[in-house]
């Protein structure tokens, strides 16, 4: 069930410009009188409901036992799954801009009304793991335990690359920027972001084709397809903003060192990688796990690519329960740290 | 200098349409007397003027002795620089679907007019290499020695899913279908391509942020301006029909099974791949060289990707200086080859 956080002060941005307050849709999974508390953060197009896109991890049988947890999960600012953002706009670029650490202190905003002033698991996909991340670096006491999964500490040039031809190709449609408009161009986006999410291998897999044509394509059906979907189910304009608080994401901006803000972090941290993920390459998680103190490496072997996250859930799984429960000796690294605390 | 074939019969179309005639632009350089021919077909964006385009290639200081050759290149069917194409046309979405096939066989209309039964090269990259290979398979005494370079025998679903997804940007775009219009799309396009011509690593390399911002990203303004750029010299239209082209390629196609199909071509061949090809991958040229019967495998190692074979002139010259002149061994493949004539 969705519960709704209201923040009524002024709220400023990292851009400089500010939000008159704001509202974030959140839910708490679980037991939800538990002490301990898991904090999921959700990816660029996911929602606060961890249970239905993240069902693989957290479900009945799933390695947590959920009588014994809340699990929160709250919309990012900026997102069209309830929290404010250029979709309630009837001029929605006109919104301003967003970054990582601006979602990251609207939903420590919410941690703070809820209580909640430390969690026993922090854990995020992608754009999730950035949240994640960063609030582990600015508050290195929240979260006892912190698993960052496909995501990165600085957003690459290649992934800023993937999402600007994405925003060009929402920006072509003209009718991007009116309050209905964006439709085209978003499914357009879509299809880019598919390559993205997925690998040369997958699409070999399941898009080859098995009549021999000369103009028709499974795999060409399949990007349009994905498109038309998303399209029905995403607002262009939030897609625009997120994707832009996406490429915002360096925790050691204004901060020092990469290397130095890194060692801040203070919980014992899994990072999990996907070996063919072409948008948050393993090089990204490998240098996470070097540089945050306490921290082991887990490496996911899939063909999916980045999307492998919300698939591989047996490898998930195992990497995770190995993590919490026994010392981590799964897929061990080259990166293996010994644990320090 | 250009010249133009002008072709006045009926011209049957794989797709079962059919062109009134076409035009075909073509240079000859080099000698134009030589008797011996090195015939060269263009990139998807090329031209018919390869001292141009590959001038690391066919240079007064390249390999070849440019006063014993003529070196002859057409532009394509369907292509905006010379030859007939949709760019033509008030309605240039009536034109006629194209397939590698058509390309083709339109340049061996050409050929014949010109009286060049056989040449001494055949050469090409990407797009330009999927057409050598397919006339070296409906023509195999035509070309004595046969290049093909960061190409393949059959497009890949990944590939063709990064053209859909190109084309489904030029689509948001509202005036795409009208004479003058498609410019904001084909900017989008190019942008996409850019990631599929290139690598993590090369965008890794050049367009890292100097500056730390959160909202200004140097990868962003590049791949743009690369958008700009080419929508200042090429028509969306003729992209579109162009890249529907080359999802077409399946040297099988209706031929019988592809190994077979491969095994008819008698040219003596070198395969060139790039190690970092995201777009066209090693294993497509590696398969090329295992099943032409008298092929060789050249790696480009660069972290260029695809676009390497317009950079990296002294590994390519190398390789063919070496495949040309001496007993093929650099970069010795597990897949080489000894030659069988």
């Amino acid at each position: 069930m969705n519960n709704y956080f209201l923040y009524h002060n002024q709220f400023n941005l990292e851009s400089g410009q500010s939000l008159d307050g704001f509202k974030i849709t959140y839910t708490i999974a679980g037991n939800p009188f538990a002490k301990k508390t898991i904090w999921v953060c959700h990816a660029l197009s996911g929602d606060a409901n961890p249970l239905e896109w993240w069902a693989g991890l957290f479900s009945d049988s799933s390695l947590f036992d959920l009588s014994e947890y809340k699990v929160v999960c709250a919309n990012t600012l900026g997102s069209c799954y309830g929290s404010t953002g250029p979709a309630d706009l009837d001029e929605p670029l006109t919104f301003p801009t967003l970054s990582i650490r601006d979602m990251v202190r609207a939903h420590q905003l919410l941690a703070e009304y809820l209580n909640i002033s430390a969690v026993e698991l922090l854990i995020g996909p992608s754009q999730g793991g950035q949240q994640a991340l960063e609030w582990s670096i600015q508050d290195p006491d929240f979260a006892k335990q912190l698993i960052l999964v496909a995501t990165n500490a600085v957003h690459s040039p290649y992934a800023i690359a993937f999402n600007e031809s994405q925003r060009m190709a929402l920006r072509a449609d003209l009718s991007f920027g009116l309050k209905t408009g964006g439709r085209e161009g978003l499914r357009a986006a879509r299809a880019i972001a598919m390559l993205s999410y997925r690998s040369y291998q997958d699409f070999y897999l399941k898009q080859k084709d098995e009549e021999r044509s000369a103009q028709n394509h499974r795999a060409s059906s399949y990007v349009a397809y994905q498109g038309e979907k998303f399209a029905d189910r995403f607002n262009p304009h939030a897609y625009y903003y997120l994707s832009k608080a996406m490429d915002s994401q360096d925790v050691s901006r204004g901060r020092g060192s990469l290397e130095d803000v890194l060692s801040s972090v203070k919980s014992k941290t899994l990072v999990i990688g996907v070996d063919s993920d072409a948008l948050f390459p393993i090089q990204e998680q490998e240098f996470l796990a070097n540089h945050i103190p306490n921290a082991c490496l887990g490496v996911i072997r899939s063909a999916y690519g980045h999307d492998a996250f919300l698939i591989e859930y047996e490898q998930l799984n195992d990497l995770i329960k190995d993590f919490l429960y026994n010392e981590f000796k799964n897929n061990k690294p080259t990166t293996f740290k010994t644990k320090t605390n």
